[in-house]
């Protein structure tokens, strides 16, 4: 791949315009009586079209084998190394709900979870309780002081919350101390740097605090902290490859990470059709439009093949809406794959379309994992799409003499 | 991709033979009426037959996306890493002309070219004058002289020359004066670092006086330059391979970059007939051919798309004579793409294919980018057609224990 400071020497501003569709945990496994995936499943006419006019491929958002977070996944696709920029779930929390993180602050991920009283863990969830009782937790525990730091506790949705240390001398190299199973009990945050040992004894003040605070609030008594981390220095997608991006997208996780990277965020309260319309409204304002899609990846992760198919589907019947506005350059793709069949993301390579007039289309004539696998992308690994958008969008000068 | 260092270790000598045959911007784009490309048009039987013995697939010369100069897409071909190896045009172009630069020179790439009396370029090409007529505009401005250092100023083709600086403390880090545009004035030469400013207002004073010599000279009454650079070092072939490399170009920025590998260069007056004739005669004296056909390119940047098409039926018919002389490896590929559609480089990755006798061939029956697209090869970076080409050749024994 081509390092961000040589993209960002040939990058060019012009007139024309990038749609990236990200269909999440789009990749899938095929139903064992029909042999097809989900994609392979959904009725799909328009990307089909897509896919015939334009260049398919199978791409890796990490590497062969790895399974994605959706930080790396999202990264890749967006053209950042993702072994190299990391961007921890805590931060990526924190600005997903507009939170202020100053660089100094820790930031993790917490679920509300369900113990028994023997402490062991039978919920990691608690229900998904509800975002209103998640908000009056959260006030609860905002009351706990410890001493040395200041503590953040912030609402997210269902049984997700912030939790945010700020102080002097914090350092984010904690292990998660959720356990990420039933049946054990909750860990203690262990320092896995020396240098942050003092941010975890802060933190196990605040998780012996918190227990006993949430020891009455059945079904969520006790609480998980994961993903302790602190801002990254990620230069901007405007930086870079000097566009004026916007990101559509529905979930806190995803405009947190549209914002860290220079993007304008767009909220969005349904479906794929308000995506389209919103980006309809602002199509003159931006020349980069990321487009993000959740109800593949938790139909996926439901393990639910006909909910992903038709959300798929769903995708597919809204499609003329984004070709009507005639982008110079369209990719679809996903930033991992999450089978119905494994109920979680998976390792597998995506399935990504990229049309443009400029793009020497291949034979791949649907959309879909097999038609992918012999597509003219070949497999590829995924920071090397948007590179690919650029260039089809001539938006690249030539690379030395 | 292996490292040059890691090639180097298990590099072993042989008695067999490589030629890699660069066909100029080769990969092009489909013409509508026909959804074929150049080569797809072109009627090819060696070339079709020599797929079908051999293993096929597209290169990426640089990176997906990216769209490789000359230079860059030359030293992917052979084995270098194009990031890691900078060659600069003005350097490329002193050395391929054969002009003995110092360490400590600053060379650059000038062109001849046209303004108005406001000063705005209305041809960067100045109608490409005879090289005669540039012959003598370099005489006129290699008496002019400016303090602090020495300068040369020698013609190449057309309206093409060489510039070089020579004295202390010189630094190549300049912005190009050619603009790359017409209806606008050349540039003056600006510094992107502090330690090029010296040398910068040095080229900026003989900038200014070269203006005022050429000022009658209607149509070459400016010059543009670009490509500021200084040689870079890079390990010889032999050093890394421990080949005996020949070059067999015509145009100097291929000699010149050959002879910067190591290898040795036979001069060409014509076309890939005279250059076989030549590869035939020196065919005992080494064990690596690099041939270069300049046409294919010259045709895709006029955008004449049946001129490429001859140009590649033309190497066809002269192939057998390469046939002939039986060596271990063939490569057939390109530097990058110059689709007669774009009028340019591309970054459409380029078809390659890969003859010998121990290649496990694919299914690919024909050269052309399609097959290409579904070979054997895969889509790879082209760095890795060399070790591959070295493999063949049975001259690389195994990597670790």
């Amino acid at each position: 791949m081509i390092p961000l400071e040589e993209i960002k020497r040939i990058s060019i501003v012009s007139a024309s315009k990038i749609v990236i569709l990200v269909m999440d945990g789009l990749g899938g496994l095929p139903e064992l009586k029909t042999g097809k995936t989900e994609l392979e499943t959904a009725l799909t006419p328009n990307l089909d079209r897509l896919a015939a006019d334009g260049i398919c491929g199978l791409i890796d958002p990490v590497s062969p084998g790895v399974t994605p977070g959706s930080g790396p996944g999202h990264l890749a696709l967006f053209g950042y190394d993702p072994f190299r920029h990391l961007i921890g779930r805590g931060v990526l929390e924190g600005i997903g709900i507009g939170f202020d993180l100053k660089p100094s602050d820790v930031a993790a991920r917490g679920n509300f979870c369900t113990i028994d009283k023997q402490g062991l863990i039978t919920d990691r969830r608690a229900g998904r309780i509800t975002t209103e009782k998640n908000a009056e937790l959260c006030e609860l525990l905002t009351k706990i002081q410890i001493k040395g730091a200041e503590t953040f506790v912030l609402p997210v949705k269902e049984h997700r919350f912030l939790f945010v240390l700020r102080g002097k001398g914090l350092a984010p190299q904690i292990d998660d101390t959720d356990p990420q199973k039933t049946g054990v009990k909750a860990y203690l945050a262990v320092a896995t740097e020396l240098e942050a040992e003092y941010t975890a004894d802060l933190i196990n003040k605040f998780i012996v605090r918190a227990q006993k605070t949430l020891a009455n609030q059945h079904p969520a008594n006790m609480m998980l902290l994961r993903g302790f981390s602190m801002l990254p220095q990620i230069p901007s997608m405007t930086d870079i490859y000097k566009l004026k991006p916007a990101a559509i997208a529905r979930y806190p996780m995803y405009k947190g990470l549209a914002r860290l990277l220079g993007m304008k965020v767009y909220d969005v309260d349904d479906g794929i059709e308000e995506e389209l319309k919103i980006l309809a409204s602002c199509y003159q304002e931006h020349d980069f439009f990321y487009v993000h899609v959740k109800d593949t990846d938790s139909a996926g992760e439901d393990g639910d093949f006909r909910r992903k198919v038709s959300a798929i589907e769903r995708v597919d019947a809204a499609l003329p809406r984004l070709l009507d506005l005639k982008p110079d350059v369209i990719i679809v793709t996903g930033d991992h794959s999450t089978p119905a069949l494994i109920k979680g993301h998976s390792w597998h390579p995506v399935p990504a379309l990229l049309y443009s007039r400029w793009c020497r289309p291949d034979k791949a004539k649907e959309f879909s994992e097999s038609a992918c696998a012999l597509g003219g992308l070949g497999r590829l690994p995924a920071v090397n799409l948007m590179p690919l958008a650029l260039a089809n969008a001539f938006r690249l000068t030539k690379y030395g003499a």
